[in-house]
């Protein structure tokens, strides 16, 4: 897409350290796009790491704010299930305890995030892409993107402090919808339920966000920095005691029976269709 | 109402011991339907009472979740005002202690129930039916319902643990609308506001709603309680103490001038009427 | 303004010790309305301390509740930046010092006013005047109020508590619109993002809200007292906390580089247009 590429007058890193994600550095704005497109951006153990460095990255170097999207036709498609099977060579409890930690550090790169983050999610959004929505400062989305977080279908859990935000954001009868019975909903949806600032239409998506974005990168960033931190005073440590509860949680469940017959059910159907 | 029937293929509990609701339980659903139509479901002592006992059982059954609704057109039209003049003998303290006891444990029932708990609003709540919404789940309504707290009109004060969670779901601009001043809201408002999931044609409600619950009750069990107990976790110590608050205050409340004539007037106006 | 005057059947102070704002207290309403008109009622520090007096009156009197409304055609258009330029007599710290003992005092009053605080938004809203609405009990606008923020185009950051209340009302991602990046909304946008309670069509805005606040000031005023009590009660020691947090964290905002630019910028943008 052309978003991906790197502009002339970029300071690209121009580094090969990211492989799973595409960063640009231009006009003071931090750009992350992941870039899995033929994975509808699935998010593996390494783009986890990547994502981790580059928030921590784009935390110190002197751009305004950082951008979260996705190339492709996707936001996010989620955690990517090979994770439970690839690499633990069967040892379960081995492969949960790695999944939780990457988890914990993921989720605590967002609520530690000392910028302005802004989502411009391009697409449909699944599992931790969405449940990390309510760390963002700010998310625009296309009017094709959607948000399904089918965490009980798969035997699983809440997790990105979902268990927390959601019923903050949109009240327990409509976060439960969502968290508990697997309910996806439309960018309309979502404005509603306090996720997402605003819905573009999908032709004028890239343009309108990009120039928005643009105006903000210039405005004073300390005073960015310090409104952003006052917003998130009042409840940084307990998101972070939310996060470290639902990894806690998810340990168990990614070892329950629940959640192995989902995920294998899962890859059958997969299978099936080949 | 056919709602009612126990099904020739339920588990229905089958027995006496609850008189003012009707229970039953079939395809993991425990349901509790308020069953005393002819005074609009109106709560007395008795019915607080097994409401208490059936949550109690529906939490440790083999059940997924739990379903309350109101038999007739009327969802509940509250707190029965005749607990206030019967029974017991002019001693008002007595009465306020014993009100506020079994308020407590009424809402404590709410507040622990370790299932998912949905809410099929069947036509008009008011009062406590109303306030206690917010400790639900899953609230789906007929646009037939209405929402209605007057505790002002009535020289009261907020129970439910509606003074911490509507301002929470609604802001505290509509909140007070509601709390304070007597408003009645539409099905519409209820959904806007966030206290309801969503609303449902009158005449299609009972059907489509009893599809959902089917299905939601079929998910994994362990997960959805999981989940609901993550959804509760950072805030369930501040309900229970929000709920002892109000219980408090409720005892001064029923023992002041305000009250006390409030209700004499009551009984007036539906005196005057007959 | 023929809401301003003092009519006949007051108990109107009458007193000469308020100049920037007029108070009137008839029908158990006590009223105060910014009266600085020519300066879109811009609050100086004499406003300030003026409203702060008023509000701990109308907390003691015989009053149901207070009303806040403005004279003309704004409600109020914040912090009058002649408070950063008058008087100091370049005594930057000093100056700080002593707006932030003014500002923590004057929002610390809205914290802990005891009877329902009801806002008539009659025009534009900028600043602390839209901050402080989340501590409002009820908030009513004309269809021509706005509602804005510039705290970042100053080089400032947010007060009134709003850091807290306004990700409550209506989430991060629309709450740092408004805080980081200066958006003006309108009455529509500010009801659907919980700031009003309800918008009025500007011709009949103050005919039918006298009317509401009537009605409100027969209801009990001890149910009304207790009620707005327990709404805040699970809050009011954060509130305070924030305050706090926001005045200290203005202060040094007060005192940098990226203010004192934003504000020199603000008069010059004035001068040149004279």
């Amino acid at each position: 897409a052309a978003e991906s590429a790197t502009s002339s007058t970029s300071e690209s890193t121009g580094d090969s350290k990211f492989k799973m994600i595409n960063v640009t550095k231009e006009n003071k704005i931090y750009k992350i796009m992941l870039n899995r497109p033929a994975k509808k951006n699935a998010l593996n153990h390494q783009m986890y790491d990547e994502i981790i460095q580059a928030l921590d990255e784009a935390g110190k170097d002197n751009s305004t704010l950082a951008v979260i999207t996705g190339a492709g036709d996707y936001f996010c498609s989620g955690n990517d299930l090979e994770n439970f099977t690839s690499g633990a060579g069967g040892d379960i409890p081995g492969m949960a305890k790695a999944a939780r930690e990457i988890l914990l550090r993921f989720v605590g790169a967002f609520i530690s995030f000392p910028k302005p983050l802004i989502g411009l999610i391009n697409g449909p959004a699944v599992g931790i892409s969405v449940t990390t929505l309510g760390l963002y400062d700010l998310v625009y989305c296309t009017d094709k993107a959607t948000f399904h977080t089918p965490f009980s279908n798969l035997g699983q859990s809440p997790e990105g402090c979902s268990s927390y935000t959601f019923p903050k954001l949109m009240g327990t009868a409509k976060a439960s919808e969502l968290l508990l019975f697997n309910k996806k909903i439309t960018a309309k949806e979502a404005l509603e339920r306090n996720l997402v600032t605003e819905v573009f239409p999908d032709h004028s998506f890239q343009k309108e966000t990009a120039t928005r974005v643009e105006q903000y990168a210039q405005l004073p960033p300390q005073s960015l920095q310090i409104s952003k931190r006052l917003n998130r005073r009042a409840e940084i440590d307990l998101l972070h005691r939310v996060n470290a509860d639902e990894c806690d949680v998810l340990v168990e469940r990614w070892q329950s029976d629940e959640c192995m017959n989902a995920i294998m059910n899962f890859f059958k159907r997969k299978t099936s269709k080949l």
